[in-house]
């Protein structure tokens, strides 16, 4: 008997980060760092579960498991075989529901509960091959990839002809490049000196560390006070050293006169680049920014909602780093077509990270664009924040500034089961002690 | 004592339109449609309630309830009058709340939570204030409607001083246009003859039926089969004559490329303009279609996220008419926004309506649009579908295709109790003898 999805399982898993005044930025002052946490399981021998999550900062990471929950239905009872077997086509399944796609169509709550289901099926899928979900992308056919992606919206930018010829293009130094990932991993650089809550003298201390610790670039959070952003620069600069590289990160704070402003005020210190400067859904602000802060290069994707957004900020060229996130986009399928949109046109992918969990999820992202879709390193690097991994069974592994390789079977998406008991909202232990703070005054 | 918000309670409602092929069209075959509702109470003796709701079309409808409950906290115990005196205010805090923006930001799900509870808001203001919403809207100063929006994202394109002047600019006329308005409503268009899942002869019925009622635009939905729709097309216009306009709407069914093959393929047709052709999320796409199959007009908004989104579309000239929807962008609010971009731009609005309640929110906002913003009702017209009116205490009243100003105090949000009980979902009579289907085979 071939086996079947037996079961689709939801919990609410928050860590009261906001504590400590780790994640603060312009506009997130106070983020409680949270996964809606999903487990599929099967009636399979092999006993093996696909595990997923959509990424919140807190209030609101009910709704996001309850979203997850409506899929419920399109898994459980199906066989497992048929579903990982072409995982194209229940991507397409999910994400055009003619009844669903009305909560978006293809964003929001909605698209990041097909994140956590999709991503899961994908750790399901590596771990029945005994892959690490990197090394298993890499070992598909440019055929099998391309049939991963919808190319709906996309084909004015992206045809399936362009993508396979891009994908055959690096299909000839697979195995060489996946050698040297094992061997030295992959650059990342460190977010964690900069949060905006963090005191002077801690923004120096954490910068030196980072710098000790081998990275090679870190990133400040700007945007709440220009006088302190400069101060803060000029200490990180100080700290860092004139070879280190500094990006600087609005997160959505400007309109796009003031963010011309305030980056020019910052040119100085000379950003590597400024991340987020205004809405995530301003493709022609983007494009207006950068046009008028160049050379300073603009970043931007964590809060893209899909792919057609990511599409149009290639087409402007808007963007000189594009980032991407594993849990905010339908899942590994989106970002297949993600990354193939940015080698079409050129843009190296810069992984948005951090969180809980992000990081030990979009490695596999990051990995598989170079071995297979990229074919390069260059001016690329995973966002790497320190927090909170811990709680993952399979968890990053970082040496002088470098992602090493995954090696574990799966999407390393699998959280420690005491911490998803533990951190339970609101009936775990941990929020038995942290007393809830209301929304309003 | 000043009288508190008591609770805020939801229900989720669904009606099995999807029987009838009502409501069908190229990317929604079977809609169920659906209202997440949200009824707000408070102890003053005056014993009105706010009533507001988030439109869906089925499955999903229970995500969409739990995000309204996710905004609970925001009102229960706060003081109604402080709230409801500074609307503008209490829609910043709901919108820019620095966990909850992170589900959206500003879209989908959240976004749309937001929608039912800032509308349920205004419903119960202008009930305290004995007026329909859109005379209570027209009753304010070019000052208080400038202070409801939120121009963040917005001030490359309008600012507060160029909305106050347009303000200024109509504020002379709008008691002659309140009068016009009392006495001859404003114009509606008929969508119901044209859904997909009808048969020719129907179509040919009710083509007849609408002009006989005196609606002088209908709308036809394409996107399926086009040797189907160029039959339609023709059908449509034998039964009509050759005064009557005929828009089509593709429900986002193309990219670019198939969008304009498909729409010069229609246009010996002549239809009045071609809506959604695309994503919604394409603004360069709709801007490129939009060049590509002038004089045709582009239309969209039903799905449009957010006011940002409305923005770049003004921005690139990439839409002829602009639609907003009552119940997906965040409410009153941020229609007003959107109200003000399109004047700024000279862009005509004509709603998008239909679903359930949608017609009956919807026309407050055109009208106000008439006595307030545009000043002007040339071009403009409602969409009117004729499904689910009896559901409402205050229905939308048609005479000789149009729309007749709304008198009874309110934003005639509110659902007759007895609906609501009878189509819960899925405990309610009506779900007790209709099964759900799987969403899968």
């Amino acid at each position: 008997m071939s086996s079947r999805f037996v079961s689709l399982d939801t919990s609410d898993v928050r860590f009261p980060t906001s504590a400590e005044l780790d994640g603060s930025d312009a506009m997130n002052p106070d983020p409680d760092y949270s996964a809606a946490y999903v487990v599929l399981r099967t009636d399979d021998v092999d006993g093996h579960e696909g595990h997923g999550f959509a990424f919140t900062i807190g209030r609101g990471n009910e709704v996001q498991s309850a979203a997850i929950a409506a899929l419920r239905p399109y898994l459980v009872g199906r066989q497992v075989k048929d579903v990982l077997d072409d995982l194209g086509g229940a991507w397409r399944e999910l994400v055009h529901d003619s009844q669903l796609r009305w909560l978006g169509p293809e964003k929001g709550v909605m698209h990041m509960a097909i994140s956590a289901v999709v991503n899961a099926l994908w750790d399901l899928k590596a771990k029945r091959a005994g892959l690490p979900l990197w090394r298993l992308l890499a070992s598909m056919s440019p055929e099998e990839l391309v049939g991963l992606v919808d190319f709906r919206y996309l084909t004015d930018a992206l045809t399936p002809d362009e993508a396979l010829a891009l994908l055959r293009q690096q299909a000839g130094g697979r195995d060489e490049r996946i050698a040297r990932l094992e061997k030295n991993g992959y650059p990342a650089y460190a977010t964690s000196p900069g949060w905006l809550g963090y005191s002077d003298d801690k923004l120096r201390r954490l910068c030196r560390e980072a710098v000790a610790d081998g990275f090679t670039q870190i990133k400040l959070k700007v945007g709440a006070d220009l006088d302190a952003d400069m101060r803060r620069m000029r200490i990180a600069r100080e700290a860092c050293g004139p070879d280190i590289r500094i990006a600087i990160d609005a997160n959505q704070r400007w309109d796009v006169g003031p963010a011309v402003d305030w980056i020019t005020a910052l040119a100085p210190f000379e950003p590597w680049w400024v991340e987020e400067p205004t809405s995530p859904d301003d493709v022609l602000g983007h494009a207006e920014i950068s046009r008028r802060v160049a050379p300073i290069p603009v970043a931007t994707g964590e809060h893209v909602q899909n792919r057609v957004v990511f599409k149009q900020l290639l087409q402007l060229g808007a963007v000189s780093f594009l980032q991407i996130d594993a849990a905010r986009v339908a899942g590994v399928n989106e970002n297949v077509a993600i990354l193939l949109l940015a080698a079409k046109f050129g843009v190296p992918v810069c992984p948005h990270a951090g969180g809980v969990g992000l990081c030990e999820l979009v490695q596999h992202l990051a990995m598989f664009d170079f071995v297979a879709v990229s074919g390069s390193m260059d001016d690329r690097v995973i966002e790497y924040v320190d927090h909170l991994h811990e709680h993952f069974v399979d968890p990053v592994r970082i040496r002088t500034g470098r992602y090493l390789a995954p090696q574990a079977p799966g999407f390393s998406s699998t959280m420690r089961p005491e911490s998803r008991t533990r951190f339970a909202y609101p009936d775990g232990p941990v929020w038995q002690q942290h007393r809830t703070p209301p929304p309003h005054p």
